[in-house]
């Protein structure tokens, strides 16, 4: 390594120390924020975007311009781009999260025991947040937002591509905060795009509490490769819908249609569709012809390929793939025993769904299908933060502990015990 | 490295190769196991025990002599020993389990929402728990029989010194799961001594839902670098007790003493003593005869030092300290603020209890210290599962995700969200 490298590798690790040390030093001040000074920082925050919106523009047109020469593609361009539209709607967001109640100081679960001692539970922030993410930049705002009305401090590292126009909502964030007498350093948006950066931060475990990734597998296998902070992640999104033979065809039909078909590309889309052999002569060709409307490709089982005979074979990868896309794989199987196990050893545990009217059936699959969130005569679409009324979701979480399924502020917190005495000493 | 070693560590790999493939192969079983085939288990296995009392007494034996001459501490034989009363208590703490309630099903925040779908969530077993112990027999019962309770598969590795006893324990827990019609495998019970087998079960992040390691510092840092598996952890229990301004002199007193003294040895004792300033000169002497009384050395800051001239003065190190003994360190400080500092930069975030009659200066302490446990006007001793009512409990965390504080029952489970339509799909 050349002496230049060197000496700009250890800049970056001054600066990046720099930037913990200064969320350390903020942690407790954000922590102990009232509802209404935070709110008032919230509020603050989308006045500022909101007045700012030319300056955003100009600011994003750089980085525009810098993607188009580095040839980024027209997707990227795309959700990369601010508009009017996309400023209004960061500030909106702003105020959205104003509306939430504070789950901070939350006080549940409170009992006298035998000792004389009150005992409960109070929720707190989780402490300081990094969150690192690719190409939108209203995300800054967003996620920025949860965390200040949680009473965390925030590390928000969003992709190079949209370095000004994140430093430049940082501007809007950190006059806000001040505006409300907050520290603007509770939010801090890193200013480098070098990777070096994102290295440094993921090995600060003395001063980081969870890191947040969002983004495509590839980022978030990395981070998880880098970090041994804990992540709240989402990795696959293999979702089913399974049509036991107690169904009623109308309602089985809509909702296999409307989980695979309301809109490709996102997590909560069904990408595997198990039918009992009993009932799937009855639904398959009138489905084929629905899906065949919205142009999505089948793929079947042996079984499958016997009652809808111009589709092709499902092989075995079908079973794992996450298509985010029109192509749907269609299993037959015995009974609910057989299409559970499918669904554990295919699935990546995020959203399953059986459509029946057996009450028994039903409340089986309810328990015992081991997923982020498991439904009942219901779309797989539904599993979204605003849907299940969180107010807004920071991400859906496919990991077990801490946080599961979509996370909203309450994800954000973690309980501490609380013990209220009149002297009480043990014996 | 030569053959031999290498067909060693193969056929190690191939061990717990097949010990992970089997804790995945029961994972569905015993998540769905009814609360009473749990608790037929857990009485069957409080029966064998009590049933093979002889036969565990000659294994564990084996183990003593073993010990002896490896030339273990008398501590450490004492810890590892199986007597008569041991094995009673072992019985009674599997029935005490049973007795609890099942937190696996619970179905809460149940809410209708404007899109027609109810949405709440349900507790799940976690999957897969490894636990990693050292020396005390009783805890290959203990954690076997929380797991099971929660619906969780456990792999057990115990201190390579009490193979003897926990293999013997196994067969009563094998024996009993059997006879309740269950699978052996729900618990398995590590039989080689081999580290490289601990190392193997650390990289199965696939089959190995959470690990919790009981022991020392050492195991548990040497576990944190070597797995990428989440952790539920017990690091230090450096405990203060801060007594302010508006103290009863008296109740101040009992605290401190109680904290300090009940016990040694123990994690949630005291560690640090935080004293107002005005406050502390109407306490210190008296408190001083009390800890003498209880050879308690006593190390204090300059102030302190001031008001009691016979004691040594306080280093930097010793309030970092966890001396687990009978030492302790007192600081006098300026106010709340200055304590809560204090606690905040050298303590383990633990237990931390508060002593006032001031009602706005206790709110301000529990609300801002942020430690697993924060007490107002009690002994820091009560952090603990039983005091708490959580019935039994694996450990106490001091990790902020997941399990904060003393894990009981419902610290082995996790939350999935349930959705029930009929029908619904989204627009």
């Amino acid at each position: 390594m050349n002496n230049a490298v060197n000496s700009q590798q250890s800049s970056i690790k001054a600066y990046v120390a720099n930037v913990t040390n200064q969320a350390s030093a903020v942690r407790a001040e954000i922590a102990a924020a009232s509802t209404s000074i935070k709110n008032q920082a919230l509020e603050n925050i989308a006045n500022e975007i909101q007045c700012s919106s030319e300056s955003l523009k100009q600011q994003n047109q750089l980085d525009l311009r810098a993607g188009e020469k580095r040839g980024l593609d027209s997707a990227l361009l795309d959700r990369l781009e601010l508009t009017d539209q996309r400023i209004d709607a960061m500030a909106e967001g702003l105020l959205q999260v104003c509306s939430l109640a504070d789950p901070v100081g939350e006080t549940t679960d409170m009992q006298t025991r035998p000792s004389g001692i009150q005992v409960g539970k109070m929720r707190v922030p989780i402490g300081v947040i990094l969150i690192i993410y690719e190409s939108r930049p209203n995300v800054t705002a967003d996620a920025a937002a949860l965390c200040i009305k949680s009473g965390n401090v925030t590390i928000l590292r969003g992709g190079s591509e949209a370095l000004n126009s994140n430093q430049s909502i940082a501007k809007c964030i950190h006059t806000g905060l001040e505006k409300a007498g907050l520290s603007k350093d509770i939010v801090q948006v890193i200013t480098t795009a070098d990777r070096v950066a994102v290295t440094e931060l993921l090995h600060a475990d003395n001063d980081i509490d969870i890191v947040i990734p969002r983004g495509g597998k590839g980022l978030i296998e990395k981070i998880m490769q880098e970090s041994r902070i804990p992540l709240i992640k989402h990795l696959d999104g293999v979702c089913h819908v399974y049509i036991h033979d107690d169904a009623e065809i109308e309602m089985a039909t809509n909702i296999a249609l409307n989980s695979k078909a309301q809109r490709f590309g996102v997590c909560n889309a069904m990408e595997t569709l198990l039918l009992d052999k009993g009932i799937a002569n009855k639904i398959l060709p009138n489905l084929q012809k629905k899906f065949a409307e919205k142009n999505v490709e089948l793929r079947g089982c042996e079984q499958t390929c016997k009652i809808l005979n111009d589709i092709s074979s499902a092989t075995e990868d079908d079973w794992y793939a996450e298509y985010l896309g029109p192509v749907l794989a269609i299993k037959i199987v015995d009974d609910v025993s057989q299409a559970m196990r499918h669904i554990d050893k295919y699935g990546s545990h995020h959203t399953d769904s059986i459509v029946t009217n057996n009450e028994d059936i039903a409340q089986k699959f309810l328990r015992e299908v081991d997923s982020s969130s498991v439904m009942i005569n219901a779309s797989t679409r539904f599993a979204d933060g605003f849907e299940y009324g969180l107010g807004a979701e920071i991400g859906i979480s496919t990991d077990k502990l801490h946080a599961r399924g979509p996370v909203g502020l309450e994800g954000l917190t973690t309980q501490k015990f609380i013990v209220l005495g009149d002297g009480n000493i043990r014996v």
